[in-house]
């Protein structure tokens, strides 16, 4: 660490009973000295939440633009202070290769895109984040994950909830058993969506429907949270006859993760419901979980106990904090230390061997067995650390 | 009604914004006009729920106590100001029939008994209001509204929560469309069970684990708020190795309800898990459910919607009632009135119906296919009236 | 206590780390040997809450009505199963003297008829529960206590909020400081009254307007809380003009108790203002109170601490009890076994000693001095005994 | 506004009974257009809030700091990428007018110097935005209004609720009178403190106690909410005999302020309990408030209101956004388009006035009169305007 920028330790103001404050203030890195994203895709997500949260970040900065509307991508890069010349379009995207500034890429593009587009980040030599479901096929994920391990590129999937702070408590407090041993999880991530014309309700662009864009929450998460893969799942699937939003993907998807630990995990996701994202999990003492659990924001973490003759219900309340800024920054440490990233490509292909599972068990009508793994934690690199 | 209990209009002393009151008073029927029930079983559901919520019926009146226990039974019948020569045992049960104040039973026993008290209760003349699970079997349960067909004599099983006004709001809201359509419901029913020498625990006093005692809360309640029957079930279930209190029952099962609207519901239930009841339904332009919702006491509705653009979740409460007192009161006009239950025996026989086919799906691991009504309601009886 | 009517030892059926159910079951006294009450006044709160609450009690039990309405009275009488010779109007109310079955009277009247039937039933012999407040004035009240004294009768004010349990658990963390010292104390009670034709709004009959009748819930309850006796108060006084209902009575109060350990509550009531009953308690270490806190049903407990670096806002629930049950047993005890009441005379007399004292602030806008005490709950009788 | 940085429409993707999105995305000016500040004083609330607060101003840059601690500085310089030639102390503070990139200062110092500051940067032709209390007395408030007055620079203070959203939307709720009238405020702002030596406990530094640091958002927030000024005040102080921390400032305060409508707001500060900061009003047809309400996150909307026969008790949620982010652009936008601003001097200024008023109430134990003013909002500037 540069003696420039060494944290300011903080005096602690209040008494001890009041909520600890970080020991130290925000360490950002001179913006010089941090590592460069261009950005690949300028839609929804980029311009909503994965820009602004840049400005939280402390070791990564966008320096490039990637996109199909020459006119956006000018007025982006002037809002954000952009040099223009970084700006690319999807002809001259492999001409990155030849930008110094250039270090990472993170591609936030319609899911079917983001098999090329990550071929072609790792052959320019850059290093890859990749928004979630990471590809439309199992296929696609072996062959990305393939390219950067040739390219000696890094490969991360954009699983935000496993850098969020609240989900990483919960997911300790399962891990230590410090209330028993978990029994059973339940999960739901429901939006009702509009637009029948968006990307998302195409198959050739989305890949699938509720499953691979919000149900891919619900999925992860508990595998993040167990630690351990489902050993078979049982599924089933609905989209309302006549309604035009559902005509080529599914509307909802309601499956059961089987683990070989006891847990069965109960996930619904819904493209027609009102929007709710949360998940509790029920353990032998003790159940919590969060409600919300998924959006960008708002995330609120339930607990309940009993306490001598009395049931307390609580809410703990960590400060919120940029999910995306904390996942962006962890990659950047991982290209500057070298690391494995904790949620590589593996972590995204396993995701999709599940939701091929789920998607046969729908369509089958049946329970199908998945391979089983004796290790915990099999697909993900080191924990990151906290802040310090 | 008789003229000297005419309900006792109420003015209204609050603002028109204020929460209305109740138009009318309380008004509890002359205890001498009301309807007497012996209780048959002296455990803990009896002396903790069931005696107590006698006193606030408004038509029904305890009359008669039946007990294997002379001396707890002689000591209950002073503390309720029951005759002493209205205690029955187990042996002398059936002489109820030339008792003339008591006009029902309430069967509170382990629930391997009840297709015997049901039998002889029935054979003695009596009316039959029976706790769930209503029998250890499909074929019990057959055998049991059989008998009281043939004796004339009414059977209701004592769902509670079918009887209770937070359950009834979103019942309506749901069978109205109130918030557009229902896509799904998840349930949980689950409490950490512990004295492993307790009938529930016995496979013959039980005749099952957590899915008969608790899991049946999930079952029977989703099946009530859609109105419809699942055509098919898929389910998985878990017992920790070497826990000895699921040598005989199972500790956690998980369950897919796919009913033919197209909504599924995830179930669960276990006897590991710390103390949770509750359950959400999805709609589309809402989400409400209760948590807790299958409790004796402290139910809380939550309601969350959308509003211009700002998201509100609610808690509307209603008033906390006895609902022993309403379900018991409920069966009462049913018998002064000559009403079908609104949950008779064939309700409890279709729980036991989709229970069996719970278990073989979790044993044969395959989706299992249920008989299919084109009716609503198939199995209930008129819908009782609120208060007026 | 009689060997028929023995405390039911209740099995823990659940595991240690459950809620904890009571040790035993509830043991009413069989109804012959129950303390007889005659209730005076058949308006809203009897007919709505405290006839239905007898039914909860375990060592009383209504003998008798008064009335002036003597068709209504028939009707109640009924409906409760009450013997219609013990029916009495205002005129007759005397003869209760030759009446063995009423032990004592519970006055449910406009506030001022409390004087009147207070020193009547003591002339009969009576012991005498009150509603509040107690009478409309200080000599009122210091009458009321002389009369039953030299009647060698009881007299209790009926604040319930004394002796239910979630006030008493919070009660008992300040006398015992686990969180630490009070520092100050927020209370509001207030609701949107209707009809301005209600005793509640003619001076003559209430005596005053919100502080009387609700605001008094916040002085009452925030004594009992800290045990201690304010040395001085500071209020205002706020009534619509124009707004029919408020020409006799006031409309809002808001006022300063100043306690002489250095807590100053500021309380607030108000008939103009949508209903909300509640406050709460700051504390070194942690924060806490009821939201709802004066309802008759629906009572929430709050809570809020730091733990480890995160601040934990907690719901305890204690299951519900029947706060009139509860008051009215405990008046029985206190005559069953000749104990000063918790919440004697003498408690309401000093209410309406420091209510004197605000509504004097008020008016001449200045700080008021009260008398001071060294002693801890000074006016107050030994604390009821918890169930066992 | 520029062609280059247009707001770019969004497309709603979501049904319209979801919660609606913001039509537009962020809109930052290019880093080059914005308006630059220097932060005066790098403590706590700079390292930690105001510094990352600016990665989130779409108007604002930091371009200079102001230490006594060159070393400090100089780390802070580069994390945040600020030309170390823009640094400065506070001897060569008044050089700032010869730097052009820097157009306004950020006083966040110890209460004391902030007169010396406001002058000291009026005289250097710079804006001033001051942190809240904005001096020590009435008369060093003057004088910091008229120095900005005579240079022509605008002064505004810091008062970050009144340009937050949620507080916004119940200010709103108020003055529309849409759940009827108001009837009572009461709020609560209070922090168990640590560390006796810091700089809030000497009175020279800090100018008072609990009162000036938090309390004022007691009394500022409940300004804001009514738009109307108290005319007198009533208040008590209390800190506890021995505790080292309060030797010269007061522990504890509780003030009522009671406004020409009839309002009268029960306030209190403590710096001596632990942590919360809250408010609630209560109007005719709806109580609603915030809980919390001043922290700097984690800010949540409460509501009540019957709906038919139920009480409907809700949260509203607001997307979070950064307080002083908003507070600081809406500074800019008033020297950018020379507006004056919403919470100018004259706004700091009444605060002391009643302040003054609030610490006399309590010293010499007697309701304290204050101005009347007939118009709304009489101190402040035009509204800010939401984002578009």
């Amino acid at each position: 660490m540069n003696t420039n920028s060494y944290p300011i330790p903080r005096r602690n103001l209040n008494a001890a009973t009041e909520q600890k404050e970080s020991k130290f203030y925000p360490t950002p890195d001179n913006p010089k000295k941090r590592t460069g994203y261009a950005i690949v895709g300028l839609g929804k997500l980029t311009l909503g939440n994965i820009l602004p949260a840049f400005a939280s970040c402390k070791h990564s900065k966008v320096v490039a633009l990637v996109s199909g509307d020459a006119q956006k991508a000018s007025n982006v890069a002037d809002q954000y202070g952009i040099d223009p010349k970084n700006i690319y379009n999807y002809q001259n995207f492999d001409s990155i290769k030849d930008n110094k500034e250039i270090d990472a890429v993170y591609i936030v593009l319609p899911n079917s895109m983001h098999h090329e587009f990550t071929l072609r980040a790792a052959a320019a030599g850059k290093h890859v984040l990749c928004e979630k479901p990471m590809a439309n096929s199992v296929q696609e994920s072996e062959e990305m994950i393939e390219a950067c391990k040739k390219a000696d590129r890094k490969l991360m999937i954009a699983y935000r909830v496993q850098y969020e702070p609240n989900n990483k408590m919960i997911m300790e407090w399962i891990r230590n058993k410090e209330y028993g041993t978990v029994k059973h999880i339940e999960l739901f991530n429901g939006q009702n969506i509009g637009d029948p014309t968006q990307w998302r309700l195409k198959k050739s662009l989305a890949g699938g429907g509720a499953l691979v864009d919000i149900g891919i929450y619900c999925l992860n998460t508990c595998r993040y949270l167990l630690g351990e893969e489902p050993d078979s799942v049982a599924a089933s699937i609905h989209s309302t006859p006549g309604d035009d939003r559902f005509k080529e993907v599914e509307e909802s998807i309601f499956f059961q993760l089987r683990f070989p630990s006891g847990v069965t995990a109960n996930c619904a996701s819904s493209y027609g419901a009102h929007q709710s994202r949360r998940y509790r999990v029920y353990s032998e003492e003790a159940w919590f979980g969060m409600d919300p659990a998924f959006p960008y924001k708002g995330l609120k973490t339930e607990f309940s106990q009993a306490n001598d003759n009395v049931e307390w219900k609580s809410n703990p309340s960590i400060p919120e904090a940029d999910q995306f800024a904390l996942e962006i920054d962890h990659f950047t440490q991982c290209i500057q230390h070298d690391l494995k990233p904790f949620t590589p490509g593996e972590e995204g292909l396993q995701d999709h061997k599940i939701m091929q599972a789920i998607y046969r068990s729908a369509t089958e009508q049946k329970v199908i067995k998945l391979d089983t793994f004796s290790e915990s934690d099999v697909f993900r690199g080191p924990k990151p650390k906290g802040e310090e």
